[in-house]
């Protein structure tokens, strides 16, 4: 019998905020991090691996939160931890103890869910496959199983999962094989940063379209003068080639963001991501009412199931951004998935930072194949940057993810890099040039 | 110029799980326990303490996101730190890097709270006076500017708040002297813990009466059955003496909640508390509508003002339970403490655990003499359990806490406590007889 031996953590750290990408509205200056986990088997063979995605300080607290969850792993046979991933998540959830440290919100479950992560990682590397084929191979019984329904079964029973699951499951084969030809939307949001001027603005959305993007995205909220003047710049260069959504990154309240939207609507962007608190259920349908026909997206950091319904039943969104590594792991996204196809909204994920795209593209790619079963109106969001520290870096061509065929769930790093940029110790950070 | 020169953290839990106090549907074994914090100045002066509330395991993760706050307070200028804790709050609140950890929910937001925590208790103390009069003695525009109303200024803005605080400084004089005199009601837990057997539920509710409580608490949501007869029990101990609330510390959904409640109607309790998860706004008024006229509480795990203005503004609730460690500290609690009030809802505190009652009392005094006016319809929680360890424990005489005079927030553990009982080395964990 193949045991778990370890669960080995270390601080990763990029430092990003050296050239302003990845700024926005509400992280000018982030540094790029992840508490990078591997979960070791005591026959030497596949490695689990996952990261808890930060933007720097406070990296070591989620490190300190994954290795907490040591002892509910470390020693358990592989083959039955790998066999039930959602009966590991629920354990992890509901402990009597960790859970008043959320609950189901913030470092803590974003810690379970990188866990939860990593042997989903596992689970494909021993399978041979890219984790989206396994959970697209998975029957809509035991995909069923994998989620916690507590809290969402007023508006989503097992039953209806189920009967949602099975009407699409005479097409998974034909959409497999789609998505292997054609791979599926990306959108890139290189072009847009806010500590970008504006002919970086243009050059970058014009080469975007060039490149073959349908659709790019712009951060705004910092001033609203030059968010007028970015967009026209951008929606000048954009032609009619692509449209252009935009992200506030939380930065306004309820009345700001309808008052904002109002200057900016002229420009008919796609859609306005973040406008207010992610908490704020209320108010995203108080923005959204007022804001038609602009779409509203958010869910980066939507902190669990919970609010991704009440989001849905209140009408309050129109797009549903799951992140990789913010909720409970794949078992929570596959509920939220699901959520969303009760209610007909579209899954854009969130990606970008450090490793995002190489997870979430997988959770979409089941999504296309098993849950939507459509493209329509969906994008994966990209961007370029970071992507040679994976063993299997995404790859995106004409502005389209193919899909990954190396076994896993995406999140392997290099181990160059990790020497590099271990926090504090690597060379990228002990070396004078660095911040 | 006085300095503050370190920022210790302590990890400290106290074997609780041993006798099963405490315990309720969610929290089977609790081992209550502290990230406890002490704010030392270079002058050897006062300190200001307080401490991160959980329930055991974790307890280290706490420690460890407080204590990636040092750099912003150790080197401070004490006069000047303590002379606008908001602006602390609001620097730690809206941290590029840190923020992407909540934002602010979880283990960094409670964390947060802890340092803002410390740094009135270090101002209460330098003023010599307890924290609940440092509060209730400041003009009304002063509390308005320790307010962050972002997100929350839709239902509530300075000028409101300034409206309503003004509106009540005539009255400060006469509630001080009234608070000074005769306390606030507590309502007690104590003898509703759901480990406890009918027969010492019995003995406890008569004692509790017996000592002039006007409100006691069952825990329920374990097993249906169970609790018809327990609370049958206890409402018949309880006679016409006091009202009972119920707990059920988030055990059910929606659908469930509103079915058990139809049950355990006929012993007319005073509220359900946490009858869902936290996070469900839209469940909670789904079923405050179906349960009438039982009221729903909820508060101790809400994470932070924004979802407190929504629970209001949706009319989903009938009591607000602050909590002194869940949310930003005492700033953001001040803010909850004036949305309740816009919408006319009672406050009644959330205590129990190890210091709750310490901490919050004095801000359930703040409530009384300076915001909400009266203390009808309001209980601070009252558990009788580890009160010892603190330098200025609680007062609790038939049934009402009396007002603190000692210095501070009421967070100081005292030395000998500290000693024994730190995790993993003191004599409490070390010895054998212990888990």
């Amino acid at each position: 019998m193949t045991r778990i031996s370890a669960l080995d953590v270390t601080d990763v750290r990029f430092p990003t905020s050296l050239d302003l990408d990845g700024s926005d509205a509400m992280n000018p200056e982030p540094d790029y991090s992840a508490a990078y986990v591997v979960l070791r088997t005591d026959d030497g063979g596949a490695a689990g691996c996952s990261l808890l995605f930060t933007t720097g300080r406070g990296n070591d607290v989620a490190c300190a939160a994954v290795r907490t969850l040591a002892p509910y792993v470390v020693g358990r046979d592989v083959a039955e931890l790998v066999s039930d991933v959602g009966a590991l998540a629920r354990t992890l959830t509901w402990d009597g103890q960790l859970r008043w440290l959320g609950p189901e919100k913030g470092v803590m479950h974003m810690a379970i869910g990188a866990v939860v992560n990593a042997v989903w990682d596992l689970r494909a590397r021993l399978e041979g496959q890219p984790l989206w084929r396994v959970l697209a191979s998975l029957p809509p019984e035991e995909i069923v199983r994998q989620i916690d329904f507590t809290y969402i079964d007023d508006v989503l029973t097992p039953q209806d999962a189920l009967a949602l699951l099975a009407g699409n499951e005479a097409g998974r084969a034909a959409r497999t094989a789609a998505l292997e030809a054609e791979g599926l939307p990306a959108y890139t949001t290189s072009a847009g940063w806010l500590g970008y001027d504006d002919a970086k603005v243009a050059r970058l959305v014009r080469r975007s379209v060039a490149d073959g993007f349908t659709m790019l995205k712009l951060k705004v909220g910092g001033d609203l003068e030059s968010d007028v003047r970015r967009l026209r710049v951008a929606r000048v260069a954009a032609g009619e080639g692509a449209h252009i959504a935009l992200d506030a990154n939380q930065r306004w309240g309820v009345d700001q963001a309808i008052a904002w939207m109002e200057r900016l609507a002229e420009f008919e962007p796609y859609w306005i991501e973040e406008p207010t608190s992610p908490d704020d259920v209320l108010g995203h349908g108080t923005i959204r009412a007022a804001v038609r026909p602009i779409r509203v997206a958010t869910g980066e950091h939507v902190q669990n199931r919970v609010v991704f319904k009440q989001l849905l039943q209140s009408g309050a969104i129109d797009v549903v951004q799951i992140d990789a590594c913010r909720v409970g792991g794949v078992n929570e996204n596959l509920a939220i998935l699901l959520l969303a196809a009760r209610f007909g909204v579209p899954v854009c994920p969130h990606a970008g930072g450090v490793g995002l795209c190489e997870m979430v593209q997988h959770l979409a790619m089941f999504d296309f194949v098993a849950v939507a079963g459509s493209s329509e109106g969906r994008w994966i969001e990209y961007v370029d940057h970071l992507h040679e520290h994976f063993t299997d870096p995404v790859v995106v061509e004409r502005g389209r993810y193919r899909a990954p065929s190396a076994p896993g769930g995406g999140a392997r790093l290099r181990d160059a890099s990790i020497a590099e940029f271990r926090y504090p110790d690597g060379p990228a950070w002990t070396s004078s040039a660095q911040p």
